[in-house]
């Protein structure tokens, strides 16, 4: 590459305002350390009218052509988002040898593979860190310093909108639909909160993260997802009083040769790492034999953060022999998706209950019958009826949901049972 | 670099028998994700007949030449410690084109900048992730992922040793002889402690950290620092009952365009992202105003996480263009170091008094006079004498050290004060 590096970016919002902006701050240092000055030389944009305070409006253009169809682009940077017609241009570029820098995160989360063969086949690279964690270099880390650490599992909190509203909840016990109104006023959630506090934009990234991390084909539709907006506070408060924190997890691990990934909301042990990030922060706990635990953490949304982690990218091209940690993100263990069901965990499980002679007798029995036992049991009486809480030992997940299929059955559960799959240094709370 | 790299390797003590280990274990990986066949060719010991389980003795050799005038090899690997002649051999090295990776903490906080220099002059490249805090990847994230970030500071828990003792001291209430008996018992702190406890290992540290993420040449002899052998456990529980932590910190920071760096037992707010890294563990707080706070965690120690750091940067050799990110690392920036004293910080003061009348006010005023205010104050009996603890709102440093001066010449002051720094977020505990 030449000592002027020209870059054309696709998109120009918030973050690629923000790219504009750090790549004009940060000429001086940049071109001292890497020896090129970075120049934007054409921003596709849909709306040529649109404002955008300090963006140079001759840089704009309509026109994809402008930038797919110019040889003269060393780098294109994607920060438009949206799968379609994203997908295809990108495939273009990558394959016609232009290294690509996106935030685009859904797109990865579908189309990865396909992109990495595609970089790795037109002899370019592909670099994608701002799309999991803004500005958190996990994948960085991942794909480079821990290439060949044989991690065996990846716990994130890779969603800063529920991590929020799960600390708000905590420390001042308000419900969930509080706290996420209070999100919402600041800005901490968006106004259709769906794909936040539904798990599914944790999944889209714990299956990129996945994906790197074993080197194989993990998609967004391999990973089952639970939110929070199910949650109950009373459920956050108990989880408390026993010492557990509640957090909506991404688990990425390795099952007997198999990948699983999922996310759902779980308790972690009050002395976890994972316990003590809060508010809208996020953390990735990333495990091996060879490394034993490694956490980053930081902050995983923001406009100048995302951008950051863009920039890195570029920097990140410029100092890589073309196709260097490109083949080791690719799907090549080729390890196969674990099946539903085959994990183990502890567990809490809440059932709230007539208050009545034997119930407990009556209760621990079931679970006795499906072989699951009981670690901690908590029981309050609530008027006529009763709350009975209790940690269940490491189990077989399918051995714990037939108990609570027999559970649910019983004259004595009022209300549908509560479980939540306890993550952590063992089963026991501190 | 053709598919075979040969691997030449000074030194083969716990570190490099986990380096021959490692890239045994990971060969395949490697090579699909890399291209590259990694071979050790050569491995310079002193003793040929020392014991190495599973080390091919038809490696190993005597004579450096072997190794340095080889010109088939690829990459040194430099784990045999010390100051001499090892700097003068890696320069050698390192002049004549052959990128190094050493985890030599020592040499890089002495030789650092000459070894750089040698390095860009020489078209190599030298790389030591691996000579602060093991495997956490903190050197690679600050010279490639946040080379353009414009890092405020980096505070750091960079010992483990020092964090183990005063963790346990904070946990169970034992003196620091006590915790440190018990740190050696289990592993965790040498026969001999001293460059441990008394901080030298940590401002050794700090130099590599501050002239990376500052681009100016910081050594450790621009390292003031104060270890934690003189504190008592009292500090640590009367610390702990006002909301703060006791750590020995390595704080690095921007002021006024100057780096300060300094290695000191500190408070941190019970809160704040540090106070929760406990044990052996290791932890690297990096602040800007672009990325907002970024935390690494995780062992700081052990052969095999140190190994794992060293093939690391092995790969990263591999995967970099010659002498990219080198520059960035360099002292290019030149900034100056900071005048003692211009700090500006909350403290912990600690004064054990004689149990009279008025011998608060007479304190007070004296502080006063000095321009320095109380924020807290906690005043206990204990038989003739008081326990004076306050924590003193923020001001200059200069200003609470002739306070502190003018206290030790009362007649009410029995002995020698404690003043230990307050960092973290504000100056008041939670």
């Amino acid at each position: 590459m030449s000592d002027t590096v020209r870059i054309g970016m696709l998109g120009c919002g918030t973050v690629g305002q923000g790219v504009l902006r750090i790549l004009g701050e940060t000429a001086g240092t940049v071109e001292r350390a890497t020896g090129h000055r970075l120049e934007v030389v054409r921003v596709l944009v849909r709306d040529l009218q649109a404002s955008r305070p300090g963006v140079d409006p001759a840089l704009l253009t309509a026109d994809p052509e402008d930038i797919l169809g110019d040889d003269t682009i060393d780098i294109i940077i994607e920060v438009m988002g949206g799968l379609d017609p994203t997908h295809e241009w990108l495939l273009r570029a990558l394959g016609h040898g232009t290294p690509v820098v996106t935030a685009n995160k859904q797109l990865l989360a579908r189309h990865g593979p396909d992109l990495l063969a595609a970089a790795e086949e037109g002899g370019s690279d592909l670099r994608f860190e701002a799309s999991v964690c803004a500005v958190i270099p996990v994948i960085k880390v991942l794909r480079e310093s821990l290439l060949a650490a044989e991690i065996d599992s990846v716990t994130g909190i890779v969603n800063g909108t529920t991590n929020y509203i799960l600390s708000e909840m905590r420390r001042s016990g308000m419900s969930y639909d509080d706290a996420l109104a209070q999100a919402q006023d600041l800005g901490y959630a968006e106004a259709d909160p769906a794909d936040d506090v539904g798990g599914a934009d944790a999944a889209a990234k714990m299956a990129i993260l996945a994906s790197i991390a074993f080197h194989t084909r993990v998609l967004i539709d391999d990973v089952p997802y639970v939110g929070i907006d199910e949650l109950q506070s009373d459920d956050v408060d108990i989880a408390g009083e026993l010492g557990f924190v509640m957090k909506l997890l991404g688990v990425a691990r390795l099952v007997d040769g198999a990948v699983s990934v999922r996310v759902h909301p779980a308790l972690v042990p009050g002395d976890h790492p994972l316990a003590s990030v809060s508010g809208a922060d996020n953390a990735v706990l990333l495990e091996s034999t060879m490394v034993r635990q490694i956490m980053l953490v930081g902050p995983g949304a923001g406009g100048t953060e995302t951008a950051s982690a863009v920039v890195s990218d570029v920097l990140s091209i410029l100092g890589s022999r073309p196709g260097s940690f490109l083949a080791g993100a690719l799907a090549d263990a080729g390890l196969p998706m674990a099946a539903e069901g085959s994990l183990e965990s502890a567990f809490y499980l809440r059932l709230d209950v007539a208050d009545q002679p034997g119930v407990l007798a009556r209760i621990s029995a079931v679970l006795g019958e499906s072989g699951v036992s009981i670690l901690t049991v908590l029981q309050r009486g609530e008027g006529e009826s009763a709350r009975l809480v209790m940690i269940l030992h490491r189990s077989p997940e399918a051995r714990v949901q037939e108990a609570l299929g027999r559970l649910r059955d019983m004259r004595d559960v009022r209300a549908e049972p509560v479980l939540i799959a306890v993550v952590g240094s063992g089963e026991a709370p501190r």
